[in-house]
């Protein structure tokens, strides 16, 4: 049992950015069990039988916030972050990103490379993440193993693509399914809250329509979350349409496979019709919001606030590799400045997504969009300690704050020009995790 | 007289990345004196007689670059950097901009504010910039006091603006030239070869034709820079052809103003009609890009191709605080950003702007613009040795590097990712300037 004194940020359903200030924050078990006025602290210690040694008191410019959520990158694809940006998807697929997944199957690479993702994911705040792996069982099982062994919280998926893959790259649909199941069953088996199996069609590109369907049914089986990429780019919306023609349209290839559901996690949906936002909406399917993969791989601009609008659930995700940056504030910056491009040729009536809307997609949208929105994603009593230590006046600060500077104006800057040096401590279900 | 031997990274006019592996660069009295191949060092060192204290060798993944030239910032407006970000540019300055700039009256403030904002740009790699001050003369004189006290290369304008600007942050058309003048004179007056002033009138919205006209009077006199805004936003377009009916254009306001030459940089031009891009090339104007504060403040987005295109000199600019980020690995990131975007609604035949070329303007590009090419922007010997250590392991470092990347990736992972923390050096004329 502990508690933090001090400035609390976080967002909620009515209120993207509600600042607390002067809050005592206790937490037992992992979970949140009092958020109170800093008065009433000496009659919660003695309630609680709580120590002087329990009670954290944050710095007068230091906050709490509740950790990010990713809710889509590719751990495979982290040791090229920040390289082969110079192709749209359907060619950066085949020419740097397949011969990098291959590589996994190598398990003591794979094992490696995982652990610097992860970390990096971690050091960054991203406390929860849905991660797509390789192809491989084995590679994908050490995956998990990494995640367990740093304390994140995490949906894992190994990657199933039977079609449209290279010779070196590919499975047949029968061991895809095998190996998925195998997969799910030995997450499953581990019994640990925080890591849980995600079934992962590639996309309807790479993923046959027979083996989407038998994989639709072990989802529903297991009861866990699917996610694949869904309209990411117009190339790919035609291809779909080309492989597709009986199809309504793009969404309908997933739909009529069974995939789509409120435990469905799709990336980018940029280029949905009217009809395609109204099924997305009517299943209840969640949108990965992937702004810095949308324009640095050129796929096009997502407008999130149609999406939000027609009251689609909606996360951000970092998308690494076609994403470069595995930090969820770059993610939270891009899904601003995506909206801010977007307003330019809008009427007045267009609302842009402002940096606190952002933050609330990073944090309590993406945990809507997994399904944990019950655990985490704002502090709330009951549900668990999945936090950060801001301290935006750390040594080496990436940024300067003025004395004119409100909380908000703090927050802010962290939001904007904030890393990994401001993220001083970072808690998961309660267990701090950083700094080890 | 030092040498540093390994890897050296720069542009060339020919080349947007040259790689220069197993090199000995010798720099004397500030200046490049030879780049060699490594097998030459010892027949070098007994040439120049340098002692084996005086050659520094840079790490297996370590390299050098040029250091980063700013064309376009405001010193005075980094209180503000990361926060105010919702409003377009003709309600951001009334907003924001004008009451912050408003307090540099108070010139302790100022010396300050001033030297968190350099020491901040110089941290980032930023070994020359071009900045606007304030319209108050002691106050940008304190920041050349601060640019002197670091020791970066800068030009340093005092604002001149004299119409369409609030009661409290204001000056008389007489009194703005008279400034100006002193200014000018006090700075010329230093004889600090790194530090030189730059005319300002803010943009033809907030500065009366006549004093524009004085302005260019008072540059040519001196035979320095000018510095101003033209085209940001499509409001402001509109404000001044309705302040100039008689103008051809808002470029033609410039122009008749005699302030459009060889010694000029205009920020943004991002709406500008094809005449208006060949009076820009044809009177030498030379364009700050700032992609960040076009998105950041909703202005648009500038075809920069298009402008290269036309042979038209063009640098980066961070424009803090329209821009959010006093880096320019952030300029370069956005301005590869901004032509993605760009390039996703035009053909085949589009040539999107790469991160070579992004770090080309970033470096050779701005000392071009801002007419000091001859001294700064790459290796070549007899230009001054405005350098940047790079190295991409150092401890905490914000990214990772695996076995597989090559000294390209690892170049291309520091600019896509990397930070303040992995410039462990800076050298401006020779002069180690960081760490002190
Ligand atoms: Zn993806
Ligand atoms: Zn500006």
């Amino acid at each position: 049992m502990f508690v933090y004194v001090g400035t609390l940020l976080h967002a909620t359903a009515s209120n993207a950015l509600e600042v607390l200030l002067g809050k005592a924050l206790g937490v037992n078990n992992g979970k949140i069990i009092f958020i109170e006025d800093e008065k009433e602290l000496p009659a919660l210690q003695q309630q609680y039988d709580i120590g002087h040694d329990q009670v954290h008191r944050l710095g007068e410019r230091e906050f709490l916030i509740p950790g990010f959520v990713d809710t889509h990158v590719h751990a495979s694809q982290y040791a090229n972050a920040g390289t082969g940006l110079d192709l749209p998807l359907l060619e950066w697929l085949p020419r740097y990103t397949f011969p990098l997944e291959a590589t996994f199957s190598d398990v003591t690479f794979a094992t490696a490379a995982y652990r610097k993702a992860v970390t990096r994911l971690l050091k960054n705040g991203t406390t929860s993440a849905c991660y797509f792996a390789t192809i491989h069982t084995e590679g994908s099982l050490r995956l998990c193993d990494v995640i367990e062994e740093v304390g994140q919280r995490a949906f894992v998926g190994k990657v199933c693509m039977d079609q449209n893959a290279p010779d070196y790259y590919i499975e047949s649909s029968a061991q895809s399914l095998a190996d998925t199941e195998t997969f799910v069953q030995n997450v499953l088996s581990r019994k640990n809250a925080l890591v849980q199996p995600v079934v992962t069609p590639r996309f309807a590109v790479s993923t046959t329509f027979n083996l989407m369907t038998r994989l639709a049914e072990v989802a529903d089986k297991h009861n866990i979350l699917v996610q694949s990429h869904l309209s990411e780019t117009r190339g790919e919306c035609k291809l779909i349409g080309d492989m597709y023609p009986d199809a309504e349209h793009y969404t309908d290839v997933y739909k009529r496979a069974g995939l789509l559901s409120g435990k469905t996690v799709m990336a980018h949906c940029n280029y949905l019709s009217d009809g395609e936002v109204a099924i997305i909406k009517t299943t209840n399917t969640g949108v990965a919001h992937c702004p810095n993969s949308n324009i640095s791989v050129q796929s096009g601009l997502c407008d999130v606030r149609r999406l939000l609008d027609n009251g689609i659930k909606v996360g951000l995700g970092t998308d690494v590799s076609g994403g470069y940056n595995p930090s969820m504030l770059d993610a939270i910056r891009y899904a601003v400045q995506t909206s801010n491009i977007l307003s330019v040729n809008k009427d007045d009536s267009y609302t842009k997504l402002d940096y606190r809307e952002a933050f609330r997609l990073a944090t309590l949208g993406g945990s809507q969009v997994l399904g944990i929105e019950d655990r985490v994603g704002n502090f709330v009593i009951g549900k668990e300690f999945d936090a950060l230590r801001v301290n935006p006046c750390v040594s080496n600060s990436p940024f300067d704050i003025f004395d004119k500077d409100t909380t908000e104006d703090t927050f802010q800057k962290f939001i904007y020009l904030g890393d990994d040096r401001n993220v001083t401590e970072v808690f998961v279900a309660g267990k701090r995790v950083l700094p080890k």
